[in-house]
């Protein structure tokens, strides 16, 4: 087992009711907030007027950014920085989901730099050591990067898609509300739980020495997904299910569940490069491409990992070893393509195989899937994106 | 479901190679330590030289408090916060298990008030929102006071033992060695898994709604006691049994699990008491304790709690409720008293019914089980009191 060490003090204010102490977690880190958000849903369902209510109660000024983009761009970041130096901010505030938090996260840092906020995902790797304080209103169930120290990243002139962690990124104080996500459309919600469940996968499938405790937790956070997913897609404005996704959301990426487990993921990287190219929903990449993946890794020395998988989240038995792993892979994708609807192929979201070569090249670089579950080199991401063909 | 805020902010070192970063976190809140632990046990095992060596490579100067005793007095709390003004102490370290660390939180608040730091528990329940930052280094499996904000402390005068919860008595860090666990008895391991187990139970057992994915949380923490407890009893320097014993007890009471939960705790107040009359080992009272508790509760209106405790803790399954539940606390009676060979009674420790009206009586004021799972006043306490006699 690996040492690690612990360190998420992100607080947390969970349910309806929480709106109220917004004001006094923000004054905590000076006068002078910027709002960034998305498009115009926040002011649909209410919570624009919300937030802003509770931040002027509290006497403070703000300052607005909104636009920010799902894979949201280097340029939102710019000009987020740009604001929060020209209008000497203290503290910044992410109204949104995950895109609308990583931004967020990178105009905090970005507005305590010279250079361009570029530079901390080219190839100069540029320090992040500070950034002003980060709190957000969360609306998706999704990313995670409400209680983690990362984000992701798209720079559309190079077709480049990079993530990042730094501990000065982990916000402060998140506020967790699942009414907020009543209005995500039954499509939104399916990516959604996608994005969660391949979260735990990439942990999960891991050839370092699992904590039994956390693999059981990882088990019942993926068994959660799979019941309450299917409900809140049915039933938008069903609290408990809206509740459980919350908060399962925000522990499948927290860093509670590595445990010291060092390996570096594989999905996520392989999805990175597609949406990098093709501007598809995140979840709805790693939807198609996880029991691919799942598939290409399996082999006789890592089938018990698979079968445990399968008998504790799919309750699925047998004797034959190598026939339960490909039935519990059979019910991710009955879960993914049959329940949340999601499409299943790399053709049916408009994508070919023209710029596999480069994806494959930029995966292994970005993301160092050379270093994960199965080492993966450029060729095996190729056959992986291919298997994603029909 | 109720709101709730989840704020654990205390950083966890764990693993065997760690003991590298006491002395910068220390560093982090100033430059005089005071030292608290207990018997010789830690300088038996070379923590204590160990200790004070990174404490001294950090130029750190360091004062002493020893001899804390199981179920802490509130004399040593006195001494220790005369010290910390005396000496104009900056930071407080606990070394040892969670009677030292108990102690040790109160320290660093009594070192904060000109009055008697016993008034922080008697009528007067004195504000307590000021306390020295606090870390400790870790030497038994059992409490969770290493990432908790909370503490019991017993005042011999008066036979009371009453705990207090303050966010400022949260460890700000936390050294998690499996390996300093090495020595501890296979007597003290089966107390402090008992103790683990409890934490778990006090909250399962509740009447409050759930969170699915707590609830799968707990089961995985409660199957990982029962897997890994005879292993580390038999196999002491077993890493793997003693790592997921300590990250499991940390996390049964930390507060994680509660998710938003009201209810108050039944057993460990009822336990409080047999201890601070008859100083009995913390973890054995509540063994002897919880399988009764859980008995006198059951009815129909709760059952399907036991049947889901029954069925994914200890893997039992039938078609008849009650039978199922009765199972499932029988099997609980089999771990503690078979498998970790813990006495069953209280007759086996010495105790008999001399006391029993008036730590009834104190149990339901101290710890208000009148708002527990099953609520219960004083006659209740003394029926499962009874019960403990055979």
């Amino acid at each position: 087992m690996n040492d690690f060490i612990y360190d998420i003090p992100t607080k947390v204010y969970f349910g309806k009711d929480q709106l109220k102490n917004l004001g006094p977690e923000l004054k905590k880190y000076g006068q002078r907030v910027l709002m960034v958000y998305g498009g115009g849903s926040i002011k649909r369902i209410g919570l624009y007027d919300k937030v802003m209510n509770e931040i002027k109660k509290s006497g403070l000024e703000v300052f607005e950014l909104s636009g920010v983009k799902p894979n949201p761009s280097i340029e939102s970041v710019r000009e987020g920085a740009r604001i929060c130096k020209e209008k000497q901010v203290d503290v910044v505030l992410a109204v949104g989901g995950g895109s609308t938090l990583d931004c967020t996260k990178f105009i905090a840092a970005g507005a305590k730099v010279d250079f361009d906020p570029w530079d901390f995902f080219n190839d100069k790797w540029a320090p992040l050591t500070e950034a002003l304080p980060i709190l957000d209103v969360l609306t998706l169930s999704a990313t995670g990067s409400e209680m983690d120290c990362g984000g992701v990243i798209s720079n559309p002139a190079t077709n480049d898609k990079i993530g990042r962690l730094e501990p000065v990124l982990q916000p402060k104080a998140s506020f967790l509300d699942p009414t907020t996500t009543f209005t995500v459309s039954p499509y939104q919600t399916a990516c959604g739980s996608a994005d969660m469940m391949s979260h735990i996968i990439e942990v999960y499938f891991n050839m370092n020495e699992d904590f039994d405790m956390l693999d059981g937790f990882m088990e019942a956070l993926m068994r959660n997904i799979v019941k309450y997913a299917p409900i809140a897609m049915k039933e938008p404005e069903n609290y408990k299910a809206r509740a459980e996704l919350m908060w399962t959301g925000t522990w499948a990426i927290n860093g509670f569940i590595d445990g010291g487990k060092r390996q570096a993921w594989s999905c996520h990287p392989m999805e990175h490069e597609l949406s990098a190219v093709y501007d598809i929903t995140h979840g709805l990449g790693l939807a198609i491409l996880t029991p691919r993946w799942m598939e290409y890794c399996l082999d006789e020395s890592n089938v018990d990992k698979y079968v445990q998988y399968a008998q504790n989240v799919f309750g699925i038995h047998g004797t034959d070893k190598m026939e339960v792993a490909r039935k519990g892979i059979e019910a991710l994708r009955n879960f993914l393509f049959g329940q949340l609807g999601l499409k299943s192929t790399l053709p049916q979201v408009g994508i070919d195989e023209t710029h596999f070569d480069s994806m494959a090249e930029k995966a292994v670089k970005n993301g160092g899937t050379q270093h994960a579950f199965k080492p993966l080199a450029k060729e095996d991401v190729k056959n992986i994106y291919k298997m994603c063909m029909e």
